[in-house]
């Protein structure tokens, strides 16, 4: 069986175009202009997602939940971060606020 | 060695906190307000993401960043949707669009 | 002296451009299009609103800031809302709070 | 009759509310926090302001729209513009975009 996509995955396929020529690839273009124009395409993405959402279009919520996806990465690249560093920051989360839950339950 | 954190952990997690009581579960609390709701807790972690990117504060973008993602995947449920169906799709995208790439690099 | 130009004023010249054909007027194209997408036009503004206020630019802010109005007055208008209204209930609620602020600036 | 209540009403409200103690006044300690946090408020005014239009929900669209208005001037403060900069080059603009329709509509 073939492995799933997974984001590490879409990380790996913005590096390579990332190393493309603006004028070949529109990640690199957007990423030439910079994390500020990179979080404009971010909030734009995640109004269409609310929309979506509030429309209860399927077929457009997991389109734009992609664009979001896509333009998150995007992001956390044009500033270094990888999204593995913010995958374990939600590991560490759901490990503190599962004991959290634990203990919520014993006492309720 | 461990297994990396994935999407399909967070949305297994997600899962498990859906089905506990509202009152132990805060990811339960919003989901029981529907999706409406959810939408608009996606629309403002996406606002701070943007902040913490202009920022350039890399923790509160890793932060942000996973708070985004947290309420994504909460948003997808509250539609029935499966994060792997928009990791598919971002999937077909690449496939079609490096096509694409390659093509305008044999044209450039 | 020439009177101040208003959100009245904007009000009127938005329902100039709505009356006249969608091939001729951008807005009327817009308003053609229904809530949903003006809605989205306004969260787009919103997301350049925010990253000029981060990016401390004056002239940018202050353009922004114009299309962040004139959306909202264009989705005010396909929801069949007049500004006043929204004006109305801003200083319903001025009243209110400058009352609440009084009080607690005697208690203090 | 009692002159209709303008964005320059509130806006002197909200210079009258800037000036008192964070303790007693929201405007002044939201203020206080600086341009960034004012942009995060508007964002979220604007993803609820989204969400009512959506919703077709009267009520809610001119309350968010209120408050989406409220925080708009009080981002323009902490940037040190007045709204009727804001407002001069929304007649500005209608002034250009009325010749251009008028043109159009010539060649049409």
């Amino acid at each position: 069986m073939a492995k799933a996509f997974a984001l590490a995955d879409l990380e790996r396929i913005i590096a390579e175009r990332a190393s493309a020529s603006p004028e070949v690839s529109w990640t690199a273009k957007l990423l030439s202009k910079g994390p500020s124009r990179v979080a404009q395409k971010l909030g734009e993405e995640a109004v269409e997602t609310v929309i979506a959402a509030l429309d209860n279009d399927k077929a457009a919520l997991i389109g734009e939940s992609a664009d979001l996806l896509y333009h998150l990465l995007v992001l956390l690249r044009s500033r270094d971060i990888l999204v593995q560093d913010v995958l374990d920051e939600l590991q560490r989360r759901s490990a503190r606020s599962g004991l959290a839950e634990k203990a919520a339950r014993r006492e309720g």
